[in-house]
């Protein structure tokens, strides 16, 4: 039951010069479902990518990491692969080897080297890769590469998504028109600390060697890593930017005026992306955006509006549209800032100022807390009254249907 | 749904000398409900409390801890009064008023002075106190006072339990018998910090003064302060320790021989109450006890059990008794030990290794593990292979019924 997530129209999804993609069927976990994503890059296209901060990191998280930094000029990364199904977490050294060998076999078909190849998994942790229907399905999703098939890669990495989640953005510069396209998937254990379960975005614009990491992890920052589904940061977050410099010129630094243009389309598309996955929150039925302003630093706002986000009983009251707003309150005061004076704490549910100076507003009603919470998409802003960083986080309610999801997601 | 918690037998729960109980119903929230309890104890009891760490600590709590702060030797403790169905928190100076008034009221029905009453109260957050219905009622519970009435005072203080929580314990000691008998409440909101929501225990035996509150803490520590429902910390918890001296010498100092026993026993039955907390969380249908050992710090061991236990994944996991153990390294991974070798850390589930140098034990079945999840009572093991350090915690699983409970709670 997603929020207003309109289904990406495959027309709209702009093919990106210089990138393919191409899907199979492996059988991994299910069958009559395409779960492997091969994508390829032309020469000279810039990687970066940032990952999952847990300690659990998936094998190909390990691979990634490695990968990227053992890049040289002659010797870029020009594929990946992307199956789901099974996580390849947790699988220790046996888990490394695989995700190796799917980098081997890759590279032979594809005659590159084994270190010019990302693999990512999404699915089950603890549960050994089925490494030989992998490797039997790419030469068949290499048979599938094309420019145009970013709608049917954004339903091949799918897991408990209800939607595929795909959007592109055409830019007009002075140098021309600039294209990104992005997908990613994801709807529980989304807690993203660097970088999402998966997302990919490709542009067609090019940058300087290293330029393109600090974007990455900037956009990353001010998108995945700003939102919440469960509090559970996943042990494959991954968030990828493709620069295949197909148009326009290279941008070498931040000074470039082409920089300002194309590092703000880039965060503006990852933030639309980030919030399909909220969107799709397993069982969400609201759309939640938590603004605090106020703090002595943007850390103290974000562990504020994060311990909002993650209280079960907030997100209960949400999904029953219930105004229990006290709830809010509470995980403000337990948030963690040992010296939060109260007296300067105010709250308001949309426009309505519902505690004021840490108490309850004298001119709330409940009725008008009422109106706004029947709402699919609610804002709740909080002013800690201390100094002027602000934090936003995007997360979506507690429902029936996310103890039924994840009570039932491997029967 | 209670996991394994019995109804207490009321003619099992001890008196204890010089510590009386009076109830009565005030019509806070429902009609036909005891809502108001009162304590009273005799001169020289010796009252030791802890209480919620939250910035957004209630009314009641900030009155609690400044007329514990300010007893003098001849002016001590002397009453408590509870009240349910409003927790008289995001008041502001409105409610500390209330709380204080409330304190005014009980001393003159007394003749004491307010610095010698302690208020507490539970419910719902950011609504105002019903100030007059709770002085209406104090009367009556005065008049209600008796030393039997433990069973009648911890159906007063019920919230959203489903059942009264209260237990006795009685000591044998070269100085003869000692009793203590507890009651506590809470079944959301649950995630103590430094206590629960609210538990009492009394005992005749004696303590000098500042050696109790020693004691409550460390009490404090071991039981109500290791469990977690929610996670959610609330406004008002409070932990009480009332010590009567009626019986047996007054104890010193923690050399006295005493000590030890009558400190033993306090402990277990603190984290015997605390233990009910949980076995009656909101929608609980399985009690777990995590216990995390081979950790540097006791700190990072439950880092480590309380992102175990607060992972919604995890908990729903075992809701469905479904052995999706990844879930579990998952929030091993995230807890926060940065440094953490993954390649050292072991997990069983009752006695079925499961993880073994942090990937799937390869003798591991898992028809092993779905018959451990099939109990009601479960219990998880983590070996960081770090350090020499333990720490146990108990908590329930997330369930339909706790969004039932949770997104009803106020209609």
């Amino acid at each position: 039951m997603p929020v207003n997530l309109p289904l990406p129209n495959p027309s709209e999804l702009k093919p990106i010069a210089g990138f393919m993609l191409g899907i199979a069927e492996a059988g991994i976990k299910k069958p009559n479902r395409k779960d492997v994503l091969v994508m390829t890059f032309v020469p000279g296209t810039e990687v970066a990518g940032v990952f999952t901060q847990n300690r659990f990191c998936a094998a190909p998280v390990q691979v990634c990491i490695s990968h990227l930094e053992a890049q040289t000029e002659t010797k870029k990364i020009q594929a990946m692969v992307v199956n789901t199904g099974n996580a390849n977490a947790g699988t220790g050294e046996e888990g490394l080897q695989n995700a190796l060998k799917t980098c081997v076999a890759l590279a032979a078909d594809l005659q590159l080297e084994p270190l010019q190849i990302l693999p990512f998994s999404t699915g089950v942790i603890l549960e050994p890769l089925p490494l030989e229907k992998i490797i039997a399905a790419m030469p068949r999703a290499i048979a599938n590469l094309a420019e145009q098939h970013w709608f049917a890669a954004a339903e091949a990495i799918m897991t408990t998504d209800t939607q595929p989640k795909a959007a592109s953005l055409t830019l007009d510069t002075p140098q021309g028109q600039i294209n990104m396209t992005g997908i990613c998937k994801g709807a529980g254990m989304i807690h993203p600390n660097m970088a999402t379960m998966l997302g990919f975005i490709a542009t067609d614009a090019g940058f300087a060697p290293g330029l393109l990491q600090q974007l990455t992890r900037e956009a990353a920052d001010l998108s995945f890593n700003a939102i919440t589904i469960d509090g559970d940061t996943s042990t494959n977050d991954s968030f990828i930017v493709v620069a295949t410099g197909q148009v326009a010129p290279i941008i070498q630094n931040q000074d470039d005026p082409l920089y300002a243009l194309v590092s703000e389309a880039l965060i503006t598309l990852a933030k639309q992306l980030a919030q399909m996955i909220v969107r799709d929150g397993e069982g969400a039925t609201k759309f939640i955006t938590i603004t605090v302003q106020g703090g002595k630093t943007a850390q103290e706002c974000r562990l504020v509006a994060k311990a909002v986000a993650h209280s079960p009983l907030v997100k209960t009251a949400f999904f029953a549209s219930d105004p229990n707003l006290g709830r809010i309150l509470a995980a403000i005061g337990y948030a963690g800032i040992v010296d939060l004076d109260v007296r300067q704490v105010q709250l308001w549910l949309g426009d309505i100022w519902v505690a004021k100076n840490g108490g309850r507003n004298p001119n709330y009603h409940e009725a008008d807390g009422q109106a706004v919470m029947q709402a699919a998409e609610i804002t709740v802003k909080i002013d800690l009254g201390r100094g002027s960083a602000t934090q936003t986080i995007w997360t979506c309610d507690l429902s029936h249907d996310y103890v039924s999801i994840n009570a039932d997601y491997r029967s």
